[in-house]
């Protein structure tokens, strides 16, 4: 069910094939207009999301008549991109249900800032994918459209498996531990978490003040790229050392492989991946190493857990006052143990998180890329949970911009991620070194 | 015993009679050596410290050989000036004993960043004064030296005592709490807090990194200017906004009085106090007003004692380890509430804090300096306690520039302070308003 992006021409290819730079592509030189992209991917909603289930709203009239306005006005560098916008984040046209019954009628004043930005451009909003319960555990009703019979993750779950299955060549989605980087592991596309802080989160769903980013699916290197110019601040808030240099582009890039098993039980599809990755980035020309894990990383996803805890507890209280007993009991568990937790322990895993900063510093002299696991394995079967996001703790928490890159699969065609972090804050230097990853791994195998 | 500062030049007074920018003065004019100076200050020392007990270590050979030395250079713009340095603040020459016995032997390595900078400027360190155990609570020895049956206040109770009695004309301090304003007002000086994060706390014991706070004595506002000068960090960390541009001083400068009654019961002395000085300063040309608190700050002290405990908690903890069982039963109790103080109190005390802080934007457009009481009356009667810090609390919070103003005395001649705070977090512009007050505050009364 999956499309295949190439660097053709968007001609012969239907429109749920086109990346969106191809779509773009395709609008501005008159070969598409606008109506033709959008009715061919509400099309494809109406073909797929039946089974799959990744959208919550997706109003196929409403948006074909936006599409009509659109042919009509040229609208700025995203003239006509769809995009797939996760359900916490709030539109004013549609409605934004936070992944919850306490919300399921709830209309927003005001588009988030992200989606009036993304508007602004030209960009349309082809509906509301689902997210789980207040993006955290609960799942919805999404199915992985590599196999109906697994989750495709979470929280981001719609928006990853609508880009998965051509419903849109790019999605929204948020991450306060594994939310962007997981889903799209599971759904075999890119799943890119930029550094904190890189773009507003107002009108988004507050769950961690210190975790909380917006990100963003897509299948290609170059779509990831045309949302993060799309949306990111000026000069943004987030942590800001080490700031790199990209080193520059004659000399050889360099990945460094850290197995993570201190963090959890790592298949071995997942040890393969990387070694594939690792071994095909060589053939490549890249500089290909072993990273030991610095000794305060070890601590790195309990002590996320314990920041998020509190500050979802915190949140949840603020928002729902009462109601907060009806939320689920996942959810009640989570706000619980955050309710519980000392304020001296949230500050200790406050200041671990800063000496395990430091150890960035040598580390982006060394290396252009770390590679990681995504998630322990392939998409757990069932739906009844999201998978484990313990793979991505350690990288939210420190902020760095992080990605699943989707280059293996298993012999039964399962996706199985491999995860690409920058060892510093600078997006766009880590967005060029993933497009000479996607190049490298792109090429033919050597004999 | 108190000195009383002019602006004569220093021709025939005793060197303890003369602010720093005198002393500097005689220096630079040559009308006076740097022994001299120092030595007529160590003399002072040796008269009255017996009784008061300001300083833990005052090396008079020592200090009488750096003296000499400074004579042969012309060593920067401080050339000279003795400065008392409250022992929380690392000196690598002299034992620095965070004001426990636990220290008692204790030398650092290096000294603290200030210490650093005001001696390449030229300064002299006379000696180290007594701190409280760990800067809180815990009384020294000192005496008042207004009324010896009388605290000093603390923590900072060394150096309030020694500028007050002319040991050394000016000294630094720390607040966390009230350690500065508070023994400035029982003693009867300048005490200035300036704006959180203005100056290095590098190699200062870490009771609170959100609160700790580098201040100074003096007998002059000029002398205030003189150290912040010298300290003050080219670019300082502290919150930024709202940034003020002092008014033309061509206009008439605006005072607002709160009476912070909300706050704790504020004896008549004090009400007094603050009536003497808003009418002075009506005299000379101020616009003075009544300053209704704001509701988000009445809780501000409380949301105070919350940070302050739980930052105390941790660091004690991690710099005494099991050690934290040898320590004060006082100290103990503040260590045992901020550890078993929820993460979401703290959170919320934070928060709150910001909400706060949104008042001050629009205060800044009205007024240039807040008056209100320094403490809840004059020192109290005893040595066993250091006073209550309740009106500093909201304003060390906050992290605005505050200081206590000398003016008035009540009939037995003890001094009752007024404390001037900055709605804002200039302290150039501030120190120049107080400045101001200062010169409204010396002209005669009218009749």
């Amino acid at each position: 069910m999956s499309p295949s992006p190439s660097s053709r021409g968007s001609g012969g290819r239907q429109p749920f094939e086109l990346s969106g730079s191809e779509s773009l592509a395709a609008v501005a030189t008159g070969e598409r207009t606008v109506s033709e992209i959008v009715g061919g991917l509400v099309e494809r909603v109406r073909q797929v999301d039946g089974e799959i289930g990744a959208f919550r709203i997706c109003d196929a009239d409403a948006v074909l008549r936006l599409a009509k306005d659109l042919d009509d006005t040229v609208a700025g560098p995203l003239w006509g991109l769809a995009v797939g916008v996760k359900d916490v984040i709030d539109t004013a046209d549609l409605p934004t249900g936070y992944g919850s019954p306490l919300f399921a009628d709830h209309r927003p004043a005001e588009d988030a800032r992200a989606v009036a930005t993304l508007r602004r451009a030209g960009a349309i909003v082809l509906g509301k994918t689902e997210s789980t319960e207040f993006a955290m555990y609960q799942p919805t009703r999404t199915r992985n459209p590599v196999d109906p019979a697994r989750t495709p993750g979470g929280s981001s779950s719609g928006s990853a498996a609508a880009v998965a299955a051509g419903m849109v060549p790019v999605a929204l989605g948020t991450q306060t531990a594994g939310s962007v980087v997981r889903p799209a592991a599971y759904c075999g596309v890119y799943g890119y978490k930029p550094a904190w802080g890189w773009s507003s989160t107002d009108g988004i769903w507050r769950l961690s003040e210190r975790l909380d980013t917006l990100g963003m699916f897509a299948r290609t290197v170059a779509d990831l790229e045309l949302l993060h110019r799309a949306l990111v601040h000026e000069s943004h808030g987030g942590p800001s050392r080490p700031t790199s240099q990209r080193r520059p582009t004659s000399l050889p890039r360099r990945a460094a492989v850290l197995s993570a098993g201190s963090w959890g039980d790592v298949d071995h599809d997942v040890l393969e991946a990387l070694d594939r990755v690792a071994g095909r980035l060589e053939d490549a020309g890249w500089r290909v190493s072993e990273l030991v894990m610095p000794h305060t990383w070890h601590r790195l996803p309990e002590h996320h857990q314990t920041v998020m805890a509190v500050e979802v507890a915190k949140n949840l209280h603020a928002v729902l006052g009462p109601r907060v007993e009806l939320i689920s009991d996942g959810a009640r568990r989570i706000v619980e143990h955050g309710d519980a937790l000392p304020a001296r322990e949230y500050l200790g895993a406050l200041e671990a998180t800063e000496e395990a900063r430091n150890h960035l510093v040598p580390l982006a002299e060394a290396t252009d890329v770390v590679l990681a696991p995504s998630a322990l394995g392939v998409a757990p079967l069932g739906l009844d949970a999201t998978g484990d996001p313990v793979m991505c703790r350690a990288w939210t928490l420190l902020g760095v911009p992080a990605a699943n890159v989707p280059f293996h699969r298993r012999g039964d065609g399962l996706p199985v991620g491999v995860q690409a972090i920058a060892p510093h804050y600078d997006d766009p230097a880590f967005l060029g070194d993933l497009s000479s990853l996607e190049t490298a791994l792109s090429q033919e195998e050597s004999p």
